[in-house]
């Protein structure tokens, strides 16, 4: 049985490159149009995993993501970092001049803020997804409109590539992660890399004990937030990214945190693939 | 002569209400339809200082905007705190019996989904923007259709708030600092609150170093985000958020903080307002 993902856009999206990437086997894949739904798709058992993107180079992290994974206790098995180059596609035998609207993915525009600002006259409307705006375009025939989208979009609904690679910052890499409803077993020597939440109390310096003990502990921490608790206005959550060598080291930093934090949870625990 | 004060929105919006409560004197605004543009206004001399949406207690930190305030080396100079509460208004003599749609920014349908929820057949519309939603039912007398926005703005536009409150989470609140292209002065004494950013080695143990010595400083953290380096992927800067009170304390610790860090900058010190 082919196992079924759940991925963020549609097929040509690079979500869908992502997991076609990162899954060594033909995969089936559930189109969802939010990460909500991606979220639903694992939760109501329609999918056995599913792809999400989590940080961005340029943009930071994507905090709502940060929120459902950790709302709804999903597990982070995997990750996966892919460079992202965005490109301006419309119907073949348009021109750059015919262009009056550019639709994409607000993220998508401002990471061609400096390209689209070389073109006052056109027009930009936010839209849901990159790949889809590429689609409707096709399907609908749609003259005078271009979408921002990836190369494998283009392929995908037969649109020509009016300019290449038009994001303003050229190394753009985003990381994915994989998630699923249960945890995975993932073998002990392959784990190198976490994600954990903690909370604190409110006396000075409790921080700094932690990261001195996860330091003391050979922890590298690669990422570290502190975010808002819902409904409880200005306190804070952590969310931080340790990678390590030995898991007998996170093991012993997890032990401590238990008991130096007021609340402590494994997001996940998985291999360490950056490039 | 009166200051000019960049928005992002129109009249009536958030970020009007946020300009009319923090200044005392009267103040001309300048209507930005997004944060670049509101950065352009300072930048180019159009308005004088700047008031720009940074945290939500719900949604977190506004990520791009720290980008922004950093990138264009702009000063916080100030900072206040709007319970963000969302009415359902319409034209005067409307009931709630008579709407047929609702039109608002989509996070603003969101906050009120469980409202929404309840009244099935009215059909919800996404709209850019929403003080702007009320303006144009006002303008065009659009009856039968409802906006869900402040209640600045339905004095503004003149509309009947048909349910006040409606958003699901009552306790909404939103951080807005005030910005400014030159730093301004503000007394040492009115000093509580600084927003700073450093880079540091790779060495494991620096952050936990650094938290050390501004908890020996007496600062206290109220916020803490690793955020990648542009054009350097994986690099990481921090912005941190203290709170202290003497002065003295802060400048000892700034002292420490640029001998210890690779690189240092002060974002603003000003006057913390939290409520």
């Amino acid at each position: 049985m082919e196992a079924k993902i759940a991925i963020q856009g549609i097929l040509g999206s690079f979500h869908h490159q992502v997991a076609q990437e990162y899954y060594e086997q033909n995969v089936v894949v559930d189109e969802c149009l939010s990460f909500e739904e991606l979220v639903d798709s694992l939760l109501s058992g329609k999918s056995d995993q599913a792809v999400m993107a989590i940080e961005n180079s340029i943009a930071g992290p994507i905090i709502p993501n940060y929120a459902l994974i950790d709302k709804n206790n999903l597990h982070i098995i995997g990750e996966h970092y892919l460079n992202i180059s965005q490109n301006l596609m419309a119907l073949k035998g348009q021109d750059l001049a015919d262009i009056v609207e550019v639709h994409s993915h607000p993220m998508a525009l401002l990471q061609c803020m400096d390209f689209l600002k070389k073109y006052p006259n056109i027009k930009l409307v936010e839209d849901k997804d990159t790949a889809e705006t590429a689609r409707r375009i096709q399907q609908k025939q749609l003259k005078g409109i271009a979408a921002i989208a990836s190369n494998a979009a283009s392929v995908m609904y037969d649109l020509e590539i009016l300019a290449p690679g038009i994001q303003t910052i050229k190394n753009n890499m985003t990381r994915f992660v994989i998630i699923k409803k249960e945890n995975a077993f993932v073998p002990k020597d392959d784990i190198n890399r976490a994600s954990i939440k903690f909370e604190l109390d409110h006396k000075r310096g409790s921080l700094a004990a932690v990261l001195n003990v996860m330091s003391d502990c050979k922890m590298n921490l690669t990422k570290i937030q502190s975010l808002p608790k819902i409904e409880m206005p200005w306190k804070y959550s952590f969310f931080v990214d340790v990678t390590f060598d030995k898991y007998e080291d996170y093991q012993k930093a997890k032990s401590l945190l238990e008991i130096m934090a007021e609340y402590f949870k494994v997001l996940g625990e998985y291999k360490n693939t950056k490039p």
